[in-house]
């Protein structure tokens, strides 16, 4: 038997262990073709079977319809912070962002260098990112608003969408994503770096409405097209092909064997809930984010001090407890309770949380 | 054990069997972390030994200084097409661009399109691309030249690499990347997507010489910058780290199982004398390049008819060789022989070429 932690990283993150499995079962031979998945040619049926079922495995998950393409791209989210703005922004309309963090911030960065007209409509820096912002008002006219669903470093999450009115939502679901069920009706387009909720890291997977492939315009660069993805079916050139091939493990364990969205998100606000619950009624712990605010992927903590903290997460690794470090930029600790990290694994961290602060409070 | 066939795919292509080995043990447990690799923070030592250990074998096996950052990008070579004019331009010079095919054509119009004074100072698209341009002048004041190492799709190489004298050479490797030994001193970047010869799609490896880096300008977006991943050491965000660690066994298996690329070099040239004498003692089969111009990678040949050429990949399959068919743009058949596909595979198939021809010659 192999050994495996309980493994609480932020991303890269667990995965599901029949999906490793699989991949270990098939490593030298992949379905009889004599190959490994990762030397079998893009242009095969073997691939072509493998890229077809993670698209409609995507579509059946999310109920989508032929309005959307369903696409795979390289650059992670990060390479979408300035496409986004080079593909869908329109000429002298504003494109609207709000705020909740790193990852926006980033966003926002890079819409400001490709020289669009950003408008930052709501932003919860004036307390550290710790909440959702609640007022504010898309332009009518704006050309699309950006929000991020998820924040990993914060850890805080959207419970609603913000309403867009006419106005395209497009958001970075990169941390959340298929982590419950939604309605893609108001989105013009959704990303996701897959190393979250349903993969390996070196894929985003991105969610594009028809009507925005319309907007791209003519003279950008041949691989920072939507178009030129959308035309091919994510093969314009080699597609990250092993990773494609996990992502389509993981939405099959996701349909198969969880049930689907509805059922994952259940599973997602049980895992939330015994942890949460914990804290609240824990004066030794305590949570860093607004309660209505709080992530169900993210669960960001303090204990008493900076010290303690520290002890608690060698302490942890020690018990096979792995990634509860605060990210570097916070410090703290935080527990990132993805799809593939079960209601099992959040049991024994509550009870090692729970005998830590016997010994320690 | 694995059903394993010979592999002579154009890319992805065939990796060395204990690479495959390697990964499929440690897929669940990788060195005691209890984690997968895939599952592992890119922010962690096993992650940092991961692209520490392919960064230096990169160097070790190509006798780099401390004159030249190792980089792995994501978006394949494509991707660098329009990233080369983007980064490398200047101001008010021309680039150079050497044509030897479908890459090179690709390479020339990302650089258009990026709206440089691109000069095409070669080409062989007179005789369809079969050969090796010789008479040509680099521009003095050319910020770069520009030329495709190998062409996949027409079975050319360049023997000896051009001359630039002051002006940098750019050079896309991606499909004899690692093949042989080669002096890097002349030239300003290399790229290789590593589907060929180190690794699975997904990945670019980028080697630039620092003077490179001086002339990335600032406002680029931030993913597109060669200094972004320079300063970072690839991970200014989430690298692609399964590609990354496989590239690394790659290289390992290069240099401690191979010995290093002077006796790769031998080994592909011996693999290359072995099919192409025999093509050029048969009436039967045809050679498509010219001979001082052929590929030690790629072997492209035609038979009488397309029928038999059809009967021939078939019949192949069968005989567990995979892979023959030549690209779809130019038909006929290919025989991909990168370092990962052995001298036993190309004796297997140069038997199977002498009965094919017995049979229907």
């Amino acid at each position: 038997m192999a050994k495996r932690i309980h493994n609480f990283n932020a991303g890269p993150a667990a995965l599901p262990l029949p999906v490793l499995e699989e991949i270990q079962k098939e490593m030298l031979d992949f379905k009889g073709s004599g190959m490994s998945l990762l030397e079998v040619s893009h242009r095969s049926k073997w691939f072509d079977d493998v890229i077809n079922m993670a698209v409609e495995r995507t579509k059946r998950l999310l109920n989508l319809g032929e309005d959307h393409h369903v696409l795979f791209l390289q650059g992670g989210a990060s390479l979408q912070f300035c496409m986004i703005p080079m593909n869908l922004g329109l000429e002298a309309k504003p494109v609207d962002y709000i705020n909740t963090g790193t990852w926006s911030t980033k966003a926002i960065k890079e819409a400001k260098i490709q020289g669009r007209d950003v408008r930052e409509i709501a932003s919860s820096e004036d307390k550290n990112f710790s909440y959702i912002p609640k007022d504010f008002e898309v332009d009518e006219d704006a050309a699309y608003v950006h929000f991020t669903s998820n924040n990993t470093i914060k850890g805080t999450q959207w419970a609603e969408f913000p309403a867009g009115g006419n106005v395209p939502l497009v958001s970075d679901m990169s941390s959340d994503f298929m982590s419950r069920p939604f309605d893609v009706t108001p989105f013009g387009l959704i990303y996701a770096g897959a190393q979250k909720n349903i993969g390996p890291s070196g894929t985003a997977l991105v969610i594009i409405r028809n009507d925005m492939l319309e907007r791209v315009p003519d003279n950008l660069p041949t691989m920072l097209k939507y178009t030129t993805f959308a035309e091919k079916n994510s093969m314009f050139n080699t597609p990250p092909c092993f990773m494609i091939y996990t992502i389509g493990l993981v939405l099959k364990w996701l349909e198969e064997t969880i049930g689907g969205l509805e059922k994952m998100g259940k599973i997602n606000r049980e895992k939330g809930s015994l942890i949460y619950d914990f804290i609240d009624g824990s004066d030794f712990y305590r949570g860093t984010a607004e309660k209505d605010s709080r992530s169900l992927m993210n669960v960001t903590f303090r204990l008493p001090t900076e010290e303690l903290e520290q002890k608690f997460v060698a302490e942890a690794v020690e018990a096979d407890l792995g990634g509860l470090k605060g990210h570097r930029s916070v410090g703290g600790c935080r527990a990132s309770i993805y799809n593939a990290t079960g209601i099992e694994a959040v049991k024994t961290l509550v009870e090692f949380m729970v005998e830590f602060e016997k010994k320690n409070g």
